[in-house]
């Protein structure tokens, strides 16, 4: 066991938010952006952790598209939230799964004791991106930050074990193309801009997820020596209505995941940690539960964390 | 010490180059793409090794700007050298020392035994964003792509220690705006056109770095009990021109750093694994030596990494 735990963490939506039939979604409107949300997520985490940005070793950005090329997105969120001091700052990206990526690869630095306790936000906007045409993912899509303070334990609390997996049959299935090196920003025209938004395939990425994804949650159970009823909570990213589907395939009984595609939207990178952060709220997540955090990703990536919280 | 190897490397330069002065630049042209080179680099790097794809454990892109903002490189490298396997790809970034923070922090997990041998690439194509009416920046910036195999090691070699520092002060220093939620390339025109290219203050960052770095290497080496004298060969991020003062401030004497400026300029996350790749072939590093891997990236942030080879 890697013996980390959450010290605390903060959530920022959007004022806005538009509905599509029952569900609602949170979209950044004129003057808010990007950089904002994903500083106030780290000045709230700060504040519901009681500690001083003095008191976090490291701050990572863990987004799926940042705020600009360069720097990285987590040298601008220091500006705002770190400057004057020289406290290391880094990206790690697996798109939609940014956050648990960033948790497990850090935990490794925290029971190694390079730090003592980090700082990790995600926050995206995809509406700025999204394709009014593409109906599915014009409907689906939120904006959100959360940040979390994650800090070494001494207790018996922390990661029991984690797993990544990438199958690139899926590379193409969510895409943005342009913006970088690909598609520079110059070819922008009229008959392109497509290119420049998100393009999502959600049936095929479904299908991949159901052939793939029950039999790395079988070996990652027995890996482990646990079954399904060992979980107390799944907290899912919260990737599309389609979502219980899946939970039902992996044997996760209802009641036992939590579901707020409804309410929230896909958050990108901010779902898994807004689902983690209100699970903690809300106490469906309490003092000696075991939990999965678990989510596909562009990639198509697959994240398992099992954690004892 | 985290016992970790070089088991082998990959180095590929565009075909085209271009000069100023005496001074030669590599640049993509028709038809080269970043991914190519990047998938280029790698299939030497497994080649080099005398090993396979399904030997990796784990795909980490680290280069400064992607090939497009979804889903992260690393996949899209998968894709082309990885398809069919399950092998976990991820990103991390710290724009130009993104090769150091990435093998930094991939110690860990080679350490701890999650992964035994990863593949780390670096690569990036600054040519499609340079701005000609920046003439320092525009007659600095290579394209390249280096991979290197990393594997944990049961000798006594590997990280001594390394450490990473921001200071935002910097932040603004170096950046490309415009292509992703910052600048969206729909805001892209002829007046706004420079927002989607490099921006250099190369008179500013020399400035930070010249405050902070020295201080920096000072703690380092004492916190290591060690002297400059006790390294045999430092390899820097070939950053500019300036970098060989800042070695002077250092107090690195010449012959104990690779200086490659004028022969492949600043190829941004490439330059350092580019570095250390031709200082193993060239043999200026051998087997036993300590070497120290450094540089500043957009940040400004700073990497120093003691390793025994």
């Amino acid at each position: 066991m890697r013996r980390i735990k959450f010290k605390g963490y903060g959530v920022v939506l959007p004022k806005n938010t538009v509905s599509f039939k029952e569900h609602i979604r949170y979209r950044i409107s004129e003057g808010e952006t990007q950089l904002q949300l994903a500083v106030a997520a780290c000045e709230k985490a700060l504040k519901n952790s009681n500690i001083s940005i003095n008191d976090i070793d490291c701050i990572v950005s863990a987004s799926a598209v940042g705020v600009q090329p360069i720097p990285c997105m987590a040298a601008l969120i220091h500006e705002k939230i770190a400057k004057g001091t020289s406290i290391p700052a880094l990206d790690i990206n697996t798109t939609c799964t940014s956050f648990i990526t960033a948790l497990d690869t850090m935990s490794y630095l925290l029971e190694a004791g390079r730090y003592k306790r980090v700082l990790i936000v995600s926050c995206d906007v995809a509406s700025s991106a999204l394709n009014p045409n593409q109906k599915e993912s014009f409907q689906l899509f939120s904006d959100g930050a959360v940040a979390f303070v994650v800090e070494k334990s001494d207790e018996e609390v922390g990661i029991i074990d984690s797993t990544l997996k990438t199958w690139s049959e899926g590379a193409h299935s969510t895409e943005i193309r342009g913006g970088l090196s690909n598609f520079h920003p110059k070819y922008y025209s009229e008959n392109t801009k497509e290119e420049y938004m998100f393009d999502m395939a959600g049936k095929s990425i479904l299908a991949l997820c159901i052939k793939e994804i029950p039999k790395m949650f079988k070996e990652f159970l027995e890996n482990n020596k646990m079954k399904v009823s060992d979980i107390d909570m799944v907290v899912p990213h919260q990737a599309s209505v389609a979502m219980p589907i899946v939970m039902q395939k992996l044997g996760v009984a209802k009641g036992k995941f939590i579901d707020e595609v409804k309410e929230f939207g896909n958050m990108v990178s901010a779902s898994v940690p807004m689902t983690l952060a209100h699970g903690l709220e809300q106490q469906k997540i309490k003092n000696g539960d075991i939990i999965l955090l678990t989510g596909t990703a562009a990639g198509l990536t697959t994240n398992m964390m099992l954690i004892k919280i």
